[in-house]
């Protein structure tokens, strides 16, 4: 696969040679930053937030700075040109004029591909709606594949809002080609969604669903929490009975390997205890952390500043 | 004219050489960008916009970074002194302390104008409510001049609201320098207002008011379209009768010269058909995109790095 | 006392010989700004402003700009992760992996020392709430010593709203420091309060406290005004005639000492007449200006890049 160039949208343009190409190419920068520090002197970053993000936001602009480059935006839609009725395409059209790359989140489904069919400049997809986020899902791999030295095998326990859950999705896409066994936790409200799971049987992936991690946890290697919102229930009181059961909490990890390691997309709330944070699985600010390495990659292939 | 140090606020401090030299400057710099890409080292511009502009702050912003600048300022009053009761003089007073070169945009007439008598930093005025905007129609001369390589004699039709649209205003006073012959097309209710019209018959231009584009296509060389907001309308269907008859679209511009050129300040909204942006017409984008060069050149050139 | 590494969260954490170790390390700067031009070259610095405040955080991002380095941030709350439910900890433990030094700026007392307690990234105290702004008291103090070529034993006023202000808390504990003679003129609803003065008593400082300005101003070299704002009154009209004594022209300062000078720490609206700027008394521009190089101080210490 070609990177120079090319827009980042979607996992599902990702075949498992360009994923390790990615992920190969973050491990390099990561292991020696300042070798990268001025690798885009002089090109410019746009960050069209079109939909507020600011941990998105802020992780991509880090990464740019550290590569040299400079970057421009805007953090929210108020006050642009699309609130005075110009389309999407007319926005893209004028702001490609003025940078070189470009970060956009959208609430629209399918927003950044159609920006990258207008754009010259590569388009790099921030998260459109409740659809593609794919620099997550890198940040994701790379940190698993930090942890364990490999990405192959493993076995991954998905639990929380697995129905509503875009990182969960993307994730579980990308480790079906990496033969890795699947354990579904979720309540019953909220399950991974069956054509998914259709899609995971069909590329061979063995997985199974649960109602707690009792039932599993003896056999991670990673376990993925994401948050339950309280927004899916109709009622507070079924939302409060099925939170408890979702609680993740130093006391339920006990019989877990040693080396399992929690990941969580983060912001969490209420469903993973502080009192995890110290302990030896978790993993999930180094997670956060690996965003800037992984998007220092995106942005470098992309414009063709790394083979 | 001197130009370092100099405030750029309205386009009436302009005389045909000034406006020439800017043009030069900008044609210089749009041959050979990276020739300047570390002119502004070490500045810092604030970026100071009371209204909200997106397209104007990332253009400007864009100049800045393109010749090796820095970028600072806020991209809405929220939050701002302002808002606690600060005059704009005070403002002006420290951000001017803080930067070395301010570019203001305002709600109200003549701010801009008030903000360069106090400041020492030079003022370049983003906008001043209905207004002034001169960056805009540097921008609008040095397209025209770039796709006719002449501003000389030229045959040009504006479009649409002619009443309240600040560019054509200010377009029109700037082309009047340059012996243009002047085709105003407009519905009844936004023409030309008659003082301006006055003043452009004191300064020698052959002028004539029209109604339909068909009157005047052949002979145009440039046509700037601008937006019918249906605000100016106090009712739905009048707007949309009128509406109808200043759509520009493939078909309406059958029989116009083959290098009659469209421009449009943007956004627009149902103005004129997405099936001319692949026209021979078309040079709304490019007219956007040199919005770099003429930012990069009156930024060059009040911070005394170009003569 | 280390500076490296080290947050500015409070002026309680300062003795005397670390205060006059950041006015010497600002005047170093002040004198020759461009020695500093790179000092934070590949640096990044968070704004993190969950609270708005352009000066402050224009101030700081311009002092980050001039050493070289790199700014990124939020100017309000609104769209980050706060708003998810996410706590300021998790928020805090993200961004120091997102950058080198961060600038808060929040609601909450406390705030600050609590970020700094969790960051391995040193946390400057852009305000929290109605407790320390740390950073405003410095340029205070480095206003005062440039004007007077001493901080010793000097005969300071303050006026205004003295019972809520947090800058004329903050900077006459340490004035304290320095042997000042403080005069407190206030309104008797807006008094110093009870305990700053007893602490004041106790490390041995002289003060008295008065109505009006005519009973001391004779013996004043530096008057340190400070806005009365309207909503600390129950009733307009006790806010008009309040307003009224206090309020400072260029009449009110006859029989002032030549050198003395009016510092005020802007906004200011109704209290300060603008006829005092042109008189030399008016030293609040260079005040405001003075943020500059003290922001650039705090900035080299804590990253390590000044001795």
């Amino acid at each position: 696969m070609k990177f120079k160039g090319t827009s980042i949208i979607s996992l599902r343009d990702f075949d498992r040679e360009s994923i390790m190409h990615i992920l190969d190419s973050t491990r390099k920068i990561d292991e020696d930053r300042t070798a990268y520090a001025d690798r885009l002197a002089g090109k410019v970053l746009a960050t069209l937030f079109y939909e507020a993000s600011t941990r998105t936001r802020l992780s991509f602009e880090s990464a740019m700075l550290r590569l040299g480059g400079k970057v421009m935006g805007f953090a929210d839609p108020k006050g642009t040109s699309a609130q005075k009725g110009e389309s999407l395409a007319d926005s893209i059209r004028i702001v490609e004029s003025y940078s070189d790359v470009i970060v956009l989140r959208h609430s629209i489904e399918g927003a950044a591909r159609m920006a990258a069919e207008i754009s010259k400049a590569p388009i790099i997809n921030g998260g459109d709606g409740a659809n593609q986020h794919p620099s997550q899902t890198f940040l994701d791999l790379y940190t698993i594949l930090k942890a364990h030295k490999r990405l192959e095998r493993l076995k991954v326990g998905f639990m929380g809002d697995l129905k509503y859950g875009r990182t969960v999705h993307s994730l579980a896409y990308a480790l079906s080609m990496f033969k890795t066994r699947m354990f579904f936790i979720s309540p019953p409200l909220l399950p991974m969604p069956a054509d998914h799971l259709e899609e995971l049987g069909e590329m061979g992936v063995e997985f199974s669903e649960h109602r707690n991690l009792d039932e599993v946890k003896r056999d991670l290697d990673i376990l993925y929490v994401t948050r339950i919102q309280r927004e899916r229930f109709g009622d507070d009181l079924d939302y409060e009975r099925v939170k408890e059961g979702y609680f993740i909490s130093e006391k339920s990890l006990e019989g877990c390997k040693p080396n399992m390691k929690i990941l969580h997309p983060l912001p969490r709330v209420d469903e993973l205890s502080t009192d995890v944070d110290s302990s030896k699985h978790a993993l999930y600010f180094e997670q956060a952390a690996s965003g800037i390495p992984v998007r220092m990659a995106l942005l470098c292939l992309v414009m063709g500043a790394m083979k």
